[in-house]
C-alpha cells in the first residue's frame, strides 16, 4: 500500500469516527472496516463528482447502509457536492447527511439504503437496467453504455430474502457487469455470525451462478481488490461476488466485536486511533491536504473519461440520427410528444373486460411508442397479462430464450426481489418507467421495496392484478383486504383501482408520466361493463362524478369492481325515490393533490357520502361518512358466489344507501373534506 | 409397487381430477404428479385421524397449497372428518375444502398455505417447537415427544426468500427432524423453469447445512421415499431435503407442460386417464373398497401408536408429577392459574422508562411463570431488548451457544422467516406462545406471514420496538408511517401501541391469553412517563378515558407516546379555558370488541374528538373527527427535534385542539361510533 492510499485510508476512516462521534450517533464498525476496500475500488470506477446523474457512470451501492458515513466521506472527498460542514451536521435534522443514506437528498448517493438487503437488489437491477441500455442503444462502431456496478453488502443483507431471490435472478440472467463485495466481518448486532448465519455464502453463491473470489486479508489487501475487480471484469456471464474478510471497527480498542457495530467511539479510543494513524487527536474532521489533490486527480481523470463519451454520443446522433434523437429524449427524461394517442379509450358500447385485459391491451398499444417501458412478472404473466404479444425476453442470448434487448423480464416467483429490481431499474436513470405484476395481495411480500419506493421518488409501478373477493376460488390466502389500505396510508404513492377501460388509461397515464411518485394499479380477474360517463380526463383527476343526480340526497363513493355495482344501486334508488350520485374514486393521492373547490364539488357539504369497496373499509372515513366494505378475510368460492354473499350487490348498496339517508336525516351535514386545521 | 399402493395412488389422483373438475377451478397437475410420493410419505408417518390434534403426531404440510385437491383427497381416505361430499363441493362457498388449505376449516391441515414459501417455512417453526419441546419434557427412560416434520414444496417455494430464510436457519439450527420433498417438475406458471429458476438448488441447500437426496423416479419410486425419510431419520445434525422429480400431471395428455398446473382437465383427457389407471371413466369420486381397507388399516394401526403414547404420558405424570402436570395443562391450552399476577404495574412516581424497556422488565418476570413462552429476534436483541437476562438459547448444544431447551431463538436477520416460523411454533401446539423482535417499521417485511397469523388464528407477537420518528437519527428508511394503518386494517389482528408501564401489561396480557388473534406490540425507543390514571384493567378494554373533563370542550384521543404529550396539551388548553378530556386507545381490534354503550361512554356524541398519533392518520377517521398525523415520511435526527418540528408537542397540539374547538362550535356532533348501518 503506497503512503497516500494509506493517508487517504485513514482520512476516510478518521472522517466517519468523527461524524458518528459529533452526531453521537451512527456507525463506525463498518467505515473502519470497509474503508481500504472502499477506496481500492472508487480508484477503478469511472465517475464525475461535477454531473453525478452522467447515465455512463459506474453506480456504487452501499447496501449496508448504516455504514453511510464511509460514504459520506468519500463523496466529500471525491469533490461532490457535500462540504466539511455537511460531514460535521451527520444525522442531524435537514442536514445533507442522514442516518442512511438517501438517494433523493444526497448528492452521489444511487439509492435509498440501509433496509437490509434492499441495495444489493436494486443493483441486480441496475444490472439489469445497463444491459437493457447497452443492448438497446450500442452498435458495434459505438458504445453507449459499457458501466459496472459495485456493491457492498454485509451480512445481514446476506441474510434476507430479498438479497436471496435477487441473487439468484442475477445468476440466471448472468450479469456480469454487477460486482458485490461481501463485508465478512463475523459481526452483527447480535454479536459474532455464528450464533444464527453459519452457511456457506460462497458455495451458495456458486450455486446461483455467480462467480466468486476470497480476498482473506481485505483490511491491508488493495491490490486484491484490484485484481478481483480485474476478475470480475473477465468473466463474461456471470456476476461476481466477492468475500472480503475484513475487521469490524479496524484499530478501535473495541476491533472484531459487535460493541464498535452501532454507537460511537468513545473518546479515548478516538484518541488512540488517531495517534495510531499518524493524525493529531486534538483535530476534528481533519484532511490532509494530499488527500484532497490525490482525490481531486482521481476526479479530474474521470471527467476527462466523461468528455471522452460525450463526443463518442455527439458521433452516434449524427450517425444514427433516430436512435440519437431517441437517446437524447430519454436522457432528457421526456416522453415522446403525443405518446399519449396510444392510450386507448373506450365508450358504454365496447364488451365488458376484466380491467387486467384492459391493461394487456393498453400495454400492447403503448409498448411500440415507449421504449422506456419494460416490465414482467413474478411467474403471473398469463394471470397478470403483462407480457404484450411482440414483446422478447430480457434473457442470455445464450439461453436462446431472448436477449439483452428484450423488455420483458421473467422474475420467477420473487415479488420483493422484483420489488427491489425494479427500484435499481428506475434509479439508473435513462427515463425507465418498469413495471412488474403480481397479484395485488402478494405485493405485500414486498412491501420493504415498494416503501422505498415511494421514499426514494422511484416511478416503478406494480400491476396488481386479482384485486378483490373477486378473484374467486383462491379463497382468503390470495384475496386482498388490508392491502390498499396498507399502501393508500403510504406517502407519495399512487394506488389505483380504476373502474373500467378509460379509467385503466389513466392510471397508466399518471404512472408512465411521472418521475417521482411510484404507482400500484390494482386490477380485475373479472369483466367489468365500460361506463357512461367516465374518461381519461375525468379520471386523470384522481376522483369525480360519474352519475350526478340533480338534488343528490346520498353520494355513493366507490372504486374499481363497485363503482358499476353503485350506478346499479343508484338507479335502484331512484325507484325509491332516492336520489344518489356516484362518484368514481380510482386514485386518493391524486385526487388530494386538486384544488380543493374542485374536490369539494365532487364531495361537497350537505350531502351524506357512502363508500363501497369490497375490502377493509380502513381509511375511507378521510372522503365519507359511512362506510360498506369488507372487514373481514374472503372466501373461497365462485366470484359471483361471494359478491351475493357478502351482499356487494346493487340492492346490498341501495339497502345501506338508504339507511345513510335516514341517519343523516335532519342533521347537518359537513363534507369530510372540510376540516379543522 | 404393489398392486394396492398403484390402486391407492390412482384413487388419489383421480379425486383431485375429479374434484377440480366438478370445481372447474384448482390445479390438478401437481397432485397427478405427486399423489406416489404423498401416498408413500404418510405411510411412514404417525398420526390419528380421529384426534387430528394428537401432539406427537407427525407433521405434514404441504407448502405448495395450490395442490391441495391432493391433501384433501388423502384426508378423506385416512378417515379424517372430511366427506366424499365434502370433496365434491371442493373450492366452493363454505365448503370444508377451500381452494387452498385453511387450517381453521380443514381438519387435518396443519398450517395455512398457499402464499408460496410459507409453508416450509413454517414446517422450520414446527420442527423447532418439537425440539424444544421435547428436550423441555423427554426424560431419558420417558419419551413424550418425538415427532417428525414433513413438507412438500414446489419451485414457487423455493424461488421465495422467505424460504430462504427459514432454511438457512434451520440447516444452522441443524434440525433432523424435518424432512422436505421437493417436487422437481421443471414448471412454474411462466412455463419450464429454466426461464427464470436455474440455480443449483441441491448444492445451495447443501450450503445451508442440509443433507440432501435426489430422487430422479418420483413418479414410480416408492421405496426411494421410503428408503429417503429412513436416511433423512438416520441424520442426526441436519434437515433433509429431497429432489423428487415429478412429471406435472402425470398421466395426463398435457402431462410434463403447464397447461395442466392451473386449469382443469378437458373431458376427453379425464376420460383417457381414467381408463389408462383402470377406472371406469362414466364414474366420478370413484373410491375402491380395498383403498379405503388399506387405509382404514394403516390409520388403525396409527390409532394404536397413540394409545402406546397414552399410556407413556399416564407413567410420565406418575413418575414427574410436576411435569407431568405442567405438561398436561399446555396440552389442555390452559394458562397457569394466577400467572397474571407476574405482570408488572406502575404509578406515575415510577421511573419514565422506555416502552421496550418495560417489555423487557414484563418478561423478565413472565418467563419464569409461563414455559410455553419462547421467543427471539431478527438480530435486534440489544434494540428489541427481547431477551431476559435469564433466558437459555435454542441452539443444538454441540455449538456450546445454547441447548435445544433453549427459549430464546435467534433469528438472523430474517423478518420475513421469523414471523412465518412464528407460525409453525404457534402452530405446533402444546399452548406456545411465541414472540419475535424487530423495529415495528420491519415487520413490514413479514406482511405476509402476519397476514397468515390473522387469518390462521395463531396467537404469536411481535415485539416491534423503535415505533416511530421518536427512534430519531436512523431515519425515514427506518421510521414506521404507514405501518400502523396497514395491520390495524388486517382483519382479526390486535396492533398495541401501550403508552406507559400498565398498558404494557395490559398489552402482554392480551398477547399471552390469546388463543387465536395475533398481536403486534409497537414500543418506544425513547423513555415515557407513566401516566396518573392508566391501569392493566382499563387499557385492557383497548381504550378508555384517561383525563376526564367535567364538561369537555373536545375530546383527544391518542397512543403511545403521543398520550403523555396530549395529557400536557390538556392541561395547556385548560389554561386557555378548555375543558380536554384524554382517551388512550392503545389497541384498535380490544376497543371494537367492547359493548358499544362503553365506547359510546369513552368516545361519546356531542363532544369533537381529535386523534394524535405522529404516523399516518389513515384510519383515525373511525375514532375521530379530526386527525393530527404524520402523513409525509418522517426525517433523520434527534427524536426532540423531530418532535419539535413536526409540532407534536403540548403546544402543536393544543393548537390543533384549539382548531378543532372552534371549527365544531355551533354543529351538531354525533360520534364517530354511532353509524347508519
Amino acid at each position: 500500500m503506497s503512503d497516500i492510499d494509506q493517508l487517504a485510508i485513514s482520512t476516510i476512516r478518521l472522517l466517519a469516527v468523527d461524524a458518528v462521534a459529533a452526531a453521537n450517533s451512527g456507525h463506525p464498525g463498518a467505515p473502519l472496516g470497509l474503508a481500504p476496500a472502499a477506496h481500492a475500488v472508487w480508484k477503478e470506477m469511472k465517475f464525475n463528482p461535477k454531473n453525478p446523474k452522467w447515465i455512463n457512470r459506474d453506480r456504487f451501492v452501499l447496501s449496508n447502509g448504516h455504514a453511510c458515513a464511509l460514504l459520506y466521506a468519500l463523496l466529500h472527498l471525491y469533490g461532490f457536492d457535500l462540504s466539511i460542514d455537511d460531514l460535521k451536521s451527520f444525522r442531524q435534522l435537514n442536514s445533507k447527511t442522514p442516518g442512511h443514506p438517501e438517494a433523493t437528498d444526497v448528492p452521489g448517493v444511487e439509492v435509498t439504503t440501509g433496509p437490509l438487503g434492499q441495495g444489493i437488489s436494486n443493483a441486480v437491477g441496475l444490472a439489469i437496467a445497463q444491459k437493457q441500455f447497452a443492448a438497446t442503444y450500442n452498435k458495434d462502431d459505438l458504445t453507449v453504455s459499457d458501466s459496472y456496478v459495485y456493491t457492498f453488502l454485509g451480512d445481514g443483507c446476506l441474510m434476507e430474502g430479498v438479497s436471496s431471490e435477487a441473487s439468484s435472478l442475477a445468476g440466471h440472467l448472468q450479469l456480469n457487469n454487477l460486482i458485490a463485495f461481501w463485508d465478512d466481518n463475523q459481526i452483527s448486532i447480535d454479536g459474532n455470525t455464528n450464533v444464527a448465519f453459519t452457511e456457506d455464502v460462497i458455495a451458495r453463491y456458486k450455486a446461483y451462478g455467480w462467480h466468486t473470489i476470497e480476498i482473506p486479508h481485505g483490511d491491508t489487501d488493495l491490490e486484491a481488490v484490484a485484481a478481483a475487480i480485474k476478475e470480475a471484469k473477465s468473466v463474461t456471464d456471470k456476476p461476481t461476488l466477492v468475500r472480503l474478510t475484513t475487521t469490524i471497527g479496524f484499530g478501535s480498542l473495541a476491533q472484531g466485536t459487535h460493541g464498535v457495530h452501532g454507537a460511537p467511539l468513545k473518546a479515548d479510543d478516538i484518541k488512540q486511533l488517531k495517534e495510531k494513524f499518524g493524525f493529531d487527536p486534538s483535530k476534528t474532521f481533519n484532511v490532509p491536504q494530499e488527500v484532497y489533490d490525490y482525490y481531486s486527480k482521481l476526479a479530474k481523470k474521470n471527467q476527462e473519461v466523461e468528455a471522452e463519451w460525450d463526443n463518442t454520443v455527439a458521433e452516434y446522433q449524427k450517425k444514427y440520427p433516430e436512435q440519437g434523437a431517441e437517446l437524447k429524449r430519454r436522457l432528457d427524461g421526456k416522453l415522446p410528444e403525443g405518446w399519449e394517442s396510444a392510450l386507448p379509450s373506450y365508450t358504454p358500447e365496447d364488451k365488458p373486460l376484466a380491467t387486467r385485459k384492459l391493461s394487456e391491451m393498453l400495454l400492447t398499444k403503448v409498448l411500440p411508442v415507449l421504449p422506456e417501458v419494460i416490465g414482467g412478472s413474478a411467474d403471473l404473466t398469463g394471470s397478470n397479462l403483462t407480457r404484450a404479444p411482440d414483446m422478447v425476453d430480457f434473457q442470455p442470448p445464450s439461453t436462446k430464450l431472448g436477449d439483452w434487448s428484450g423488455r420483458y423480464i421473467r422474475y420467477g416467483v420473487r415479488e420483493h426481489g422484483m420489488g427491489a429490481i425494479m427500484n435499481g431499474i428506475a434509479g439508473f436513470g435513462g427515463n425507465y418507467k418498469n413495471y412488474g405484476g403480481t397479484f395485488l395481495n402478494f405485493v405485500s411480500y414486498a412491501a420493504g421495496a415498494v416503501r422505498l419506493s415511494a421514499l426514494s421518488h422511484l416511478p416503478v409501478t406494480w400491476v396488481a392484478t386479482h384485486d378483490s373477493i373477486g378473484l374467486g376460488e383462491d379463497g382468503p390466502t390470495h384475496q386482498p383486504i388490508e392491502t390498499l389500505a396498507h399502501f393508500r396510508a403510504t406517502p407519495n404513492l399512487s394506488v389505483w383501482r380504476p373502474a373500467d377501460g378509460n379509467e385503466v388509461s389513466a392510471a397508466y397515464k399518471s404512472a408512465f408520466e411521472s418521475t417521482s411518485v411510484p404507482h400500484i394499479i390494482a386490477l380485475t380477474r373479472q369483466n367489468l361493463p365500460h361506463l357512461e360517463g367516465s374518461s381519461l380526463e375525468k379520471a386523470s383527476k384522481g376522483g369525480y362524478t360519474l352519475v350526478k343526480a340533480d338534488k343528490p340526497d346520498v353520494i355513493i363513493v366507490s372504486s374499481g369492481s363497485e363503482v358499476s355495482i353503485s350506478v346499479d344501486a343508484a338507479k335502484k334508488l331512484a325507484g325509491e325515490g332516492i336520489q344518489a350520485s356516484v362518484v368514481s374514486l380510482p386514485d386518493f393521492l391524486t385526487f388530494d393533490k386538486q384544488p380543493q373547490d374542485y374536490r369539494l364539488s365532487v364531495l361537497p357539504d350537505g350531502v351524506p357520502i357512502m363508500s363501497v369497496e369490497v375490502m377493509s373499509s380502513f381509511g375511507w372515513a378521510k372522503y365519507s361518512h359511512e362506510q360498506f366494505g369488507l372487514n373481514r378475510f374472503g372466501a373461497s368460492g365462485k366470484a359471483e358466489d361471494l359478491y351475493k354473499f357478502f351482499e356487494f350487490t346493487p340492492e346490498g348498496v341501495a339497502e345501506r344507501a338508504s339507511k345513510t339517508v335516514q341517519f343523516y336525516k335532519g342533521k347537518e351535514v359537513v363534507s369530510p373534506l372540510n376540516r379543522a386545521f
